[in-house]
């Protein structure tokens, strides 16, 4: 067995309270790589805090590989003799986050999650795009040959703006949306067949689509395309939806009973392969209408309160645990980010869904732009898989969207302010509106985050 | 000056109140060519009316040609021999139009036209694109050479569908609305430089766009560039709009005075180069959210009722024409199909707006649907010429309407109803209705205009 | 496990006297499929003796499934219920190769095997087309769902001729050439780092280019990167070249030592990935100029009468199995049809490399043009993985051949002798020639194999 | 009548004797516009000269407009407040270009021009790539709204690397090349039909295909379709050559009676439009084999010696007219430039075959090399038009040539060696010669041009 030591990560948004964790469970359990890991956050004491948590970890007995956590100051530190960059980061706070989601409500929009598209995608992607920009000229200068693992929404825009701005990045955009699904369908395999829920991984899709709005043409368990059997099941489950356990989805603020996907399978005939929540802001006219639509279609709205409660509690929990005063445990997060780390450094041949730039994967999608499909990940390479066209229809509906998220990154990288606006009026959500009605609300969004936006903008 | 004899022109929808007429009198005025019009309409009398009509026409004194028009049986008959060929026919009658312009008005939704894109611009599609169908498949087995020019909307989608059937088709699609536009700039010379207004065809545009909503980005009188006086021109008649006399747009019901391109302008910078009333439809969530907004904005909405009685009367006047009762004028049209067919010829090189598939002359719209920019025209062929690239922003609206058309043509082509459905839910009207208003509309319209559709549809 | 029982797989070239045994015994070897396998032959008593080799061989003790054989009389019954085609066929006999490869020597031409670019691969094309327009036509009606494997040169001329006549086929072309250069990387691996060597399909190969001239731009053994090495490992044998024992090359017709692959890696940068016998006929006027120089170059010219001889030995051989004189052996073949079967089924994820028309898997060849690369299978589809882009002097090449490959299948599908001619004209090997001996040469090749070639061709 | 007066026109290159007199006698004839030409020139003393050459034929009594000639210093000067910028020098002196056409020849490979194709217009290429990257970055830097009118050769080249030094350059390549097949055309119209011979211009083309081979697939003169008759013409004239008087061709070095125009119509179909010496360099091994075969088809190789002759005499002429020893005549050139210009200016609509990067203006041809078509020319804009596909044949011969013009390009801006050599040998005539006498010749030659050339290629 191959053993790599010495290997380097730079961990952007390191004082993440969540993905960070994650990770560093991921990376103790796998035996066949160690080295050091740099976390850079505008929030250093969380990076720190984060610093000691890491340490902890890996010097738990049940790890089977050693990784040093160290904190640093600068953006530049981080990367300096990087392999691999993840980031992850909160473009803005909850604050700001909170005008994204809700400050609409006063003109009777509503958005489940807020980080993709819509008036929210649309305000969160001012204020990352100036950040990708700056993380994407650091790593062109500083470790150029680095790949770049981005979890950051809107990932669409994020990822687009690091290649607009160093073509030759080797990045990718990483969402695990689309494991929702395969689990849906495992479940399926189980409620339909009659036979032991298979694994995630054995559920083996064609992928296509933009983040959060990804669909699936081919699915199979084995030798049994599951497309027939999707078509009884969601039917089956079209009024009730479908969930493990009765009103689970209204349980937590991210809950959903997938009528949303039944629906768009019924409308178009290819499954969606995202959570409701998300999919749901791509067609707000039927899935968002009003809170009472909402709950009809059996998903939740996510407040920002919440996310910002949650917080205060995960971040007192990792104080307990840097504190000693609680123990940590390590649970593999079932993510697949150290298994493109492993494919990346030629020790197993990996297949998983990324967000790329389009180089034809998907035949009628404008050429790179980022889209969601299948890639074959080797040594050093991430080649994105050909999955095929999208039929018409859903073609139409992601364009609208592909377009929007191009003309923001277009208007933020040229400082035009007329793109971004008519890109802001041109939002699906923009028709329920009057012409001023826009003008007021794209000003008072502006106007309440501005401190993490670029003064031409303002 | 060579003279050319023997010109076959097939008219199919020769029995038209109103373009075959301005066709006789732009003939008879031109010298170099002279020969046979084949008539055909499904309205064998008209076609046989407008044969009297035009004979008349012809043996005027002051025709400088000599042209024998014939009313065919068939359209078999009509395409024999045809050099030309002119389509120019109402997709059904005006009884269907009035559901398409009018029956959405239950729904609050109004259109101004009609015939383009919206509600009304679809169920017209559908009834448009067999008879396009019937009408290549005959051009392709009897006139395979002929020059086909259509003047039927939905222009694109007809004009695509002669194209998808008959690939090797020489058609254009031809419309006037750009000349308003050259006009208005003509005006605007006289207006803003104080002195005499120059002919439309000295005010130079480049064109780019889909028909009924093109664009014109660079325009010049002699050495002026025209694009500063615009700005300047738009501003000073923003609130009032731009007419030549006061309220002459409550006059007609083709009625407007430019106020919404004005704001077309000031929203994309852009010269918008077809009616407000056509503009409208393209944005209809701006311009024609409730008729308050459209007196606002100064168009008129054109009833259905008013082409009807309209029809009467000029059904009337041919009658008493051919009658003999009421003598015949003959006026040039200021019409370019005869300028397109004398180049065609080769008896001058022309340059003029026409819609053709686009092989890149935008090129940031797909390959093949249909565009409307300049093209050149010499003997037996027709070349766009290279028109540039949309901004982002225009780009993206009028890329929804590209895609619905599409969706439309391939739907009827391939008989697929989910994605005719589909298209018609992804209209920008459609957003202001719930899943079940849209589906109920749609099922009334087809119910409603179902003698010109297929059965498959229904 | 999942076995899949009664595939049915249609053997066209099912006399085949090479191929087709192999695939028996590697049908023999794979425990989860069986069913049956219908052998279409020209030559039916070929067919016929291989109906009863298949049966024997699936009758082996060591046989792990069941496979019926039966010689069909016709490709109808062949493709009735087929779910996969495999087109394996010689077109014309060793008769025609004979001209194809040896007549230009009169014009002091030389071909190593004339089977693929080249007079020889041009006049082969000639013949082979027709074939494949049969095959796609009967395979569109009779068996439109099945995937279809060719194995048949010139394999980028007969896959993409199935393609054009019947675009919605699911065909791939399948070549082992490149499973060679992985191997010699294996030994290069052992030669330099003094380790065991791996096996073949743990080099890990980018592939990229078209049949026969197929590239590697990286590879690795695990975490190592092979180019350096490569660099090296070429540089040391370069003038000896590399073979496993000393003058091996000499021993068989087929022989050579890598000196072309070294030779072009030293010019180009990138591992040639075929055979140097393949790859001289791509440059001729470097490797294959006279008999003297490809002397100089250690790989040999494969005379067609050895094959004559060749075939004589194994048709005996297999007569005499037949008759029960000689026991047949099982030896897997290390070819990897059987890993695209099972792929297909949905039995195991796979990548190989195969021959499909480029949706962009090579960014800078053409659209639709018959290109190898790596593709992804899965259940009832094969993807192709993309593969980059080809350095502009690599590509410059290809694209030559691309070209008169291009035009030689347009040329035949609509009997367009001047194309054809010209193409011909366009082989790199015809600047050698006047334009009278092109001609002449032309007019006797097709004289001489004009029994397998259509009328109005000649 | 618009007159415009202060033009700006930097000449660079305004040393030159034979087209700096062409325009300084076209802009004295062209009433509606005046200004100041500023001329630089490495050669300083010609530049001088030229003012008062210019400064001479504008105070003539004929001229009808008043420009000042001003040798400049600098380029930066020259550019300063230009309109337009003439780019017309010779890369490097007639001592290179010596080199280029005939050191060659010790290899036996001729050519009739050198200054386009072969080892001549590669080496050439490589003198002239770095003073464009200088003209291009000037011209950003001091004048980017100016029209750039190059008239160097390498003709493709050179603009390929204005444009991609400076993406957003106003530049065309102009070439009066098909002016002479139109002509030929002309006298064709008169000696088939019997009329007068009509004008140039009234010979109305289709033009595709890139600088010097550039091809005619529609000619009209009026309603008469003139390719039936060139059928005839080429046939008639096949042996003998057509020329207005015999044996013409023998007396200039630039002679030639179009029977290598005939035989590649005869060949392809399509009317070649340049001079048979440079048609004859693109197919080199039919045309150019050996001084014996170029008599054959009745052309002139060019010889450098005659250049340099008739450039001594050239010097002299314009030395005796600075000197007042002898008067200057205006004589209008039959060059387009001027009308040009006017176009730009927007004083009328004009169309001429220019070079662009391709929009697709040639549907088959790669996106942005340099290709010939027409364009039509308004105020401040050149757009090509749309001129169709080039037949296969016709294509893959051009693509060689357009794929080593690129990989010249790109192997000077990137400084890449392997990729230019690679360019040379894959010249067509490079296949005539060994591995070793290619590198021979090619060392060689860059040795006896390298004053002109960087040290990184040396």
């Amino acid at each position: 067995m191959s053993i790599i030591t010495d290997i380097n990560i730079a961990y952007i948004g390191g004082g993440s309270r969540d993905w960070a964790r994650k990770l560093m469970s991921d990376l103790a359990f796998e035996p066949r790589i160690s080295g050091q890991v740099a976390l850079y956050d505008i929030d250093k004491k969380a990076a720190k805090q984060n610093e000691k948590l890491g340490n902890l970890i890996s010097n738990r007995p049940e790890a089977k590989s050693h990784w040093e956590y160290v904190a640093v100051d600068t953006l530049d530190e981080a990367l300096e003799n990087a392999d691999f960059v993840i980031i992850s980061i909160l473009p803005g706070t909850f604050q700001e986050m909170n005008i994204d989601v809700h400050l609409p409500e006063k003109y009777g929009i509503y958005q489940s999650v807020g980080d993709t598209v819509g008036f929210g995608g649309h305000m969160r992607a001012l204020r990352a795009i100036p950040m990708m920009v700056e993380f994407a000229e650091k790593i062109r200068e500083i470790a150029p040959d680095a790949w770049v693992i981005n979890y950051t929404n809107p990932m669409s825009i994020c990822t687009r703006t690091l290649y607009r701005v160093f073509p030759e990045i080797k990045a990718i955009g990483y969402c695990h949306e689309v494991f929702g699904t395969q689990n849906l369908l495992a479940h399926m395999v189980r409620d339909m067949l009659g036979i032991e829920k298979p694994e995630r991984h054995e559920i083996k899709v064609n992928i296509l689509g933009i983040n959060h709005f990804t669909w699936i043409n081919h699915a199979n368990y084995q030798e049994v395309d599951l497309f027939p059997l999707y078509e009884q099941f969601a039917e089956r489950y079209y009024e009730s939806g479908y969930e493990e356990s009765k009103d689970e989805w209204k349980k937590s603020v991210f809950g959903s009973c997938n009528r949303v996907k039944f629906d768009l399978f019924q409308q178009y005939g290819w499954i969606a392969a995202a959570g409701d929540r998300h999919l749901a802001e791509f067609v707000p006219e039927v899935y968002l209408k009003d809170p009472e639509t909402v709950e009809e279609w059996k998903f939740r709205l996510t407040p920002v309160s919440w996310r910002i409660a949650d917080r205060r509690e995960k971040v007192k929990q990792i104080q307990q645990i840097v504190n000693g005063e609680e123990k940590v445990e390590l649970v593999s997060s079932g993510e697949e980010g150290i298994g493109i780390i492993l494919g990346l450094l030629g020790l197993h041949d990996f297949v998983t869904n990324v967000n790329l730039p389009n180089k034809g994967q998907i035949a009628n999608l404008p050429h790179d732009v980022i889209v969601e499909t299948n890639a074959f990940i080797q040594k050093d390479r991430i080649q994105p898989i050909y999955a095929g066209e999208l039929p018409l229809d859903i073609k139409n509906v992601i364009t609208t969207h592909v377009n929007n998220q191009e003309a923001i990154v277009t208007g933020m990288l040229t400082e035009n302010k007329r793109l971004l606006f008519n890109a802001f009026r041109n939002e699906p959500v923009a028709k329920y509106l009057t012409k001023d009605e826009v003008r007021q609300l794209y000003t008072e969004m502006l106007a309440k985050t501005s401190s993490y936006l670029p003064d031409w903008l303002l």
